[in-house]
């Protein structure tokens, strides 16, 4: 079969050339006659694709010094865990902003381990939005401020850094990073897990300011103690080596785009493609707020839900796969991660005009 | 260049025709359109090949009712912290028995969660082994008994299943999983981590009694929680979705070797093998005592320290890979886990004797 343009939140597609490439060097990397799945993560061909990877995804990013880059496993989940064990400090709680799902899940898991001073909620249900940032309740106190970048589900996305001064600023960027040029400077920690823009899932990168590692809890996890990770290269434990070695590649992948700003302003115009069509239709409805829509998650709803099934079947014989909403908020949901070609949203509102003819 | 023989401890070698189907089925997995690597973990496609990789490995193990069988992420390394965590109950400390590194790094991590009572250590340099079961110092109010079957730098294996009956039995099988046939009802859980035997870096199983899911600290990191993880078929969070599957993939390539009781016999016959080659020379030298050698990993040195350099470099240049011991016992050591051909230690077997003709 043809590759399909597959539009799932995560895991999402990948780009054609790294998967070609990634078969082509399945049972002999570069002359080693090994896998990269075989090698020994001490061993110096694994320890220069590990190198190299970080190497990039700091060009990138353009991490400033006083950083470090850390390959860890558990995705996002487990750092929701992970931050608050290394950050406590001598602080009792921390600031999180509630956005959707995902920061609910984040506030859930922090609790087992910290105070969780809740500053806001998004809670309108006719226009999603991120809630204003005059009526945070925020805590001088705070260990750090957490928040999501982007809700999948609903679609919310921060449309630009909080301002925020009175604690270290952590975000969960699982789903928008790589996806833009951001100022690594301003936060004390992202983290992301890999499946959405960058890669297999069971990877997280965690990109933690130096001044931030002496603050752990004594029975935060190993694999999860950023200093002592910091320390060994992220490879205290064995890594997700492969893993770990098709992100790199991602990471050549977005270089050979032109970088982050290039790949920013395609992101950009493949989510205005698909708003406009939304908009410009009374037969499609997304219900998130201009300003907080994301780049990365277009949810809609078509006017008569009767018909979600027949769009769902017919989209799929389009080879348009994966658009089904989630099932807390139904309707579609079109994820269009880095590795989602303008031809594919191309091809989406095309199938989207076609269909509201047939059936509008 | 030709595949190697590579005698890394891990990750170590795959079988070669799983590295060959997983190369042509990576971009286009079985006519979806989409590699494996980019499947939503909740479509159809994915939660089929979850679901026969469990499946094949119940029917290997031969598993029990009332097992729960789980893929997580983060490694053995990060079970030694969410073991004590989810049994700990209502008791205070565990049994561990320390044979070697392993055993170290696993009580250390569970020493942050629960008391530990260590019922005995190896400590005999020059003859290593296992400590007999008649001077064990077991606490009978353990929350469970830890051991580690094998330890991978100084090749000691327990040479049987340890006669525990106090508490349940736990087991560090991360470098004999799969190596043979085992009796599963005679523990309490059993984890091993994918990258020795069975599969990439990145994946854990874990085989855990149904009964000891109701034991957890309420701080249990949500990914590593075996009650929610088994409630949500380790899909809780995004689980290693590739890893699952290659893993998957060797789970067909045992059953199509015969299941574990023909490879265990290959397994033996290759280990016997070669410590024949070592105990019938006067050059190199094995220091376990025979009833506890490792089947999986054989460490041994050379009368002369000094040669150590021209065997590591002659070997590579014979083909044989990766055979520096750990740099805490020095000399060789040839780790040869399932998917090492009986030609590779035949191999290797051969150059140790030329070898030995031109420098001994």
């Amino acid at each position: 079969m043809a590759r399909i343009f597959n539009f799932s939140a995560g895991p999402a597609m990948l780009p054609e050339s790294v998967l070609s490439q990634a078969a082509e060097e399945m049972l002999d990397w570069q002359g080693t006659g090994m896998s990269v799945m075989e090698m020994s993560h001490r061993g110096k061909a694994f320890v220069e694709i590990a190198a190299r990877a970080e190497q990039d995804l700091r060009d990138l990013l353009q991490v400033p010094a006083g950083y470090k880059v850390l390959f860890l496993q558990g995705g996002a989940t487990g750092q929701f865990s992970a931050i608050p064990k290394n950050l406590i400090g001598d602080k009792r709680s921390a600031d999180y902003i509630n956005t959707g799902s995902w920061s609910k899940k984040a506030i859930a898991e922090a609790k087992q381990t910290i105070g969780v001073n809740v500053v806001a909620q998004s809670d309108n249900k006719d226009l999603l939005g991120i809630p204003a940032e005059s009526i945070w309740q925020c805590d001088p106190e705070a260990a750090y401020f957490h928040y999501c970048a982007n809700e999948t589900i609903t679609g919310v996305e921060f449309p630009t850094i909080p301002s925020v001064e009175h604690a270290p600023l952590v975000c969960d960027m699982s789903s928008t990073f790589l996806s833009r040029p951001i100022d690594v400077s301003r936060f004390g920690l992202i983290y992301a897990g890999a499946q959405k823009n960058f890669g297999p899932a069971g990877l997280v990168v965690v990109i933690v300011r130096e001044d931030l590692l002496d603050r752990a809890q004594p029975d935060t996890p190993s694999v999860w103690h950023y200093k002592a990770q910091a320390e060994a290269d992220s490879m205290l434990n064995t890594p997700a080596t492969y893993s770990w070695y098709i992100a790199g590649l991602v990471f050549q992948w977005l270089k050979a785009q032109g970088g982050l700003a290039a790949v920013g302003e395609r992101n950009e115009r493949k989510a205005k493609r698909l708003y406009n069509a939304i908009d410009s239709s009374s037969f499609y409805h997304n219900p998130v707020e201009p300003s907080a829509r994301s780049w990365m998650n277009v949810p809609f709803v078509l006017a008569n839900s009767d018909l979600d099934k027949t769009f769902l079947d017919e989209a799929a014989a389009a080879g348009l796969h994966t658009l089904k909403g989630h099932r807390s908020v139904g309707g579609m949901r079109a994820s269009i991660y880095n590795a989602m070609p303008e031809a594919g949203v191309e091809a989406l509102v095309d199938f989207m005009q076609t269909f509201e003819k047939q059936h509008g």
